[in-house]
């Protein structure tokens, strides 16, 4: 757990919230949330410049009277996924996935023994893997993700995501979410804000678990996706999952499909990577007062330590640019008490 | 008006509420729905097997305890548009739109004057056109859509909307809403539905009036789109739309749509016509307690009566379904008091 700047009632609670067994019989998750925001609604982000951007921006726009006052509808922020309110290192959850998809399925494939980038996968040889490029890449996730109805395809999720470990924490991926970004979705949608997930990553991927894990519905995910085709199979109606890209939802992808999704511009975004700069930009640069965060992985401790130099959530002229915009970057070992919501 | 089958102080209050003058100063929107809420939610919808199956339907998943409760996250109800929710005669208002946006563009397109489908709009040549088919119609709508920002376009819709008037009427195409359709959206939403507009229309078309109509957000419209790119100019932030389909969102598109927009599968769904028939298979063959609603316009005397044999919003397969599938039928001319809210 981070240094506490403070000891106060908040960490006794906190203290006595970790303690696994008693948290589940005293501190119902309603009540936790209840008691946190009370006291501060973001407890597990250090005082300081970037808690206090946060602050200023909320009360600037939901103050009756403010010249930056914003009805509640338009109220609308959006937050990367990967990188940004869960761990995306040493690789995509994503493509994790699509890695053991394959060699669940490599039985029923055995041509794939002697076809690139299958066999990479299938010999553990992430070198080979990594030289596929892009389309490489892209060829793994179709077969991962298409060949089935999406009923089935959301199934096929939740079953892996009940047994995946992430190598390094020995935790469930869904537990590697960062507490200070639960926080924050939970103040801001405390303030009136319809709160959306605008990812790089699959949408229906991320739909089965974002409404129990962030408190998000499926109707307010955006992310990539594939084509799907409806019909009628033996008198049901199936979508079934087509091996072709329909939408990539990253660098300007993002505010296509924040228009096209949401049919509305935010106020506030929060991203980690160059592939969120498009969505800062679309967000940030619309006149009137708005908010544009950055989250850098500056923790190689606690979490991770990355920026330029990564092929996962590569950090560059987004740095650059929330320089010159005046984006609030959050710098994780200093910012954060906390990373995930098992420290606490 | 139609014929009222009981005075009540209901109907006071709608006599009352039709006078404009004193509409604006007594009864406020919010005060009018509280009125007809506390009542009779459907106040516009003669009592019958149609309005008792909305009733029984609503009821069966909304009562806790009830074998076919279903929780409110869950509840999701989507609505066709044209001719569902808002009049499709004597043609689709956005086909309005469309050859209205021709005629105003003509003067910086004098090739039009000898280039079909240009020259039948230019010409008032219904029947030309009619012969130029879908790809002819297709063109005239990406010219009418595309070639500028996605904020200038809204722009455009709303100040078209505000000026145009239907031929027959005489009224604002979004005074030409069905009043029943709107006391049933407002009871759903008392009774914890989150409601969709799903519509082969275009989705930027609809959102900038759906809210002030039916109270539909934005984010709450599916639609046909066009292509969008994202493009920072002059250092400002823009989405450009394109001259090129991106998703039509009509028959086997509605089940996609719905799934790529809301993630959800609706449990209750309303249409007109066969482009409605697969999302109502969606939404209803899936085990549990569902609602199908087909409006069937059947009133040439205060709307229109057409079914097979039109262009605009043909109803024939889906028809059959729905007696297959004991969707419910609205007889307009027999179950609707009312058509229109100015009529109230």
């Amino acid at each position: 757990m981070g240094a506490s700047t403070n000891v106060s009632r908040r960490t006794i609670v906190a203290t006595l919230a970790a303690l696994p067994v008693l948290s589940g019989t005293l501190f119902p998750a309603s009540i936790q949330a209840q008691t946190v925001s009370a006291a501060d609604p973001l407890p597990s982000w250090n005082d300081g410049e970037t808690k206090q951007s946060i602050f200023d921006f909320v009360t600037a726009v939901t103050r009756e009277g403010s010249p930056d006052f914003v009805p509640v509808p338009e109220r609308v922020a959006t937050f990367d996924n990967d990188g940004t309110l869960w761990t995306e290192h040493p690789m995509y959850v994503q493509l994790v996935f699509a890695l053991d998809r394959v060699k669940a399925m490599a039985p029923l494939h055995p041509e794939w023994k002697d076809k690139q980038p299958f066999k990479a996968v299938l010999d553990g040889d992430m070198k080979t893997l990594a030289e596929s490029g892009e389309h490489g890449l892209m060829e793994l996730m179709l077969v991962a993700h298409a060949g089935m109805t999406s009923d089935e395809f959301s199934k096929i999720v939740t079953d892996w995501l009940a047994t995946a470990r992430d190598p390094r924490f020995k935790r469930p991926y869904t537990e590697l979410v960062y507490q200070p970004m639960l926080e924050l979705l939970a103040y801001l949608r405390a303030n009136g804000f319809k709160t959306f997930v605008v990812s790089g990553g699959g949408i229906e991927f991320m739909r089965p678990w974002t409404e129990k894990v962030y408190g998000i519905p499926p109707e307010q995910v955006v992310g990539s996706s594939i084509k799907t085709r409806f019909d009628m199979r033996q008198g049901r109606p199936e979508l079934f999952r087509l091996p072709e890209v329909n939408f990539i939802d990253d660098k300007g992808g993002k505010p296509v499909g924040i228009n096209e999704f949401i049919g509305r511009r935010p106020i506030a975004a929060f991203g980690n990577s160059d592939g969120d700069l498009e969505m800062l930009q679309w967000t940030t640069m619309a006149g009137g007062r708005r908010f544009g965060l950055i989250v850098h992985h500056t923790d190689a401790e606690r979490e991770y330590a990355y920026d330029r130099d990564t092929s996962f959530g590569r950090l560059d002229t987004a740095l650059i640019a929330a320089a010159v915009n005046k984006w609030t970057v959050v710098d994780m070992k200093k910012d954060w008490k906390v990373i995930f919501p098992f420290e606490r």
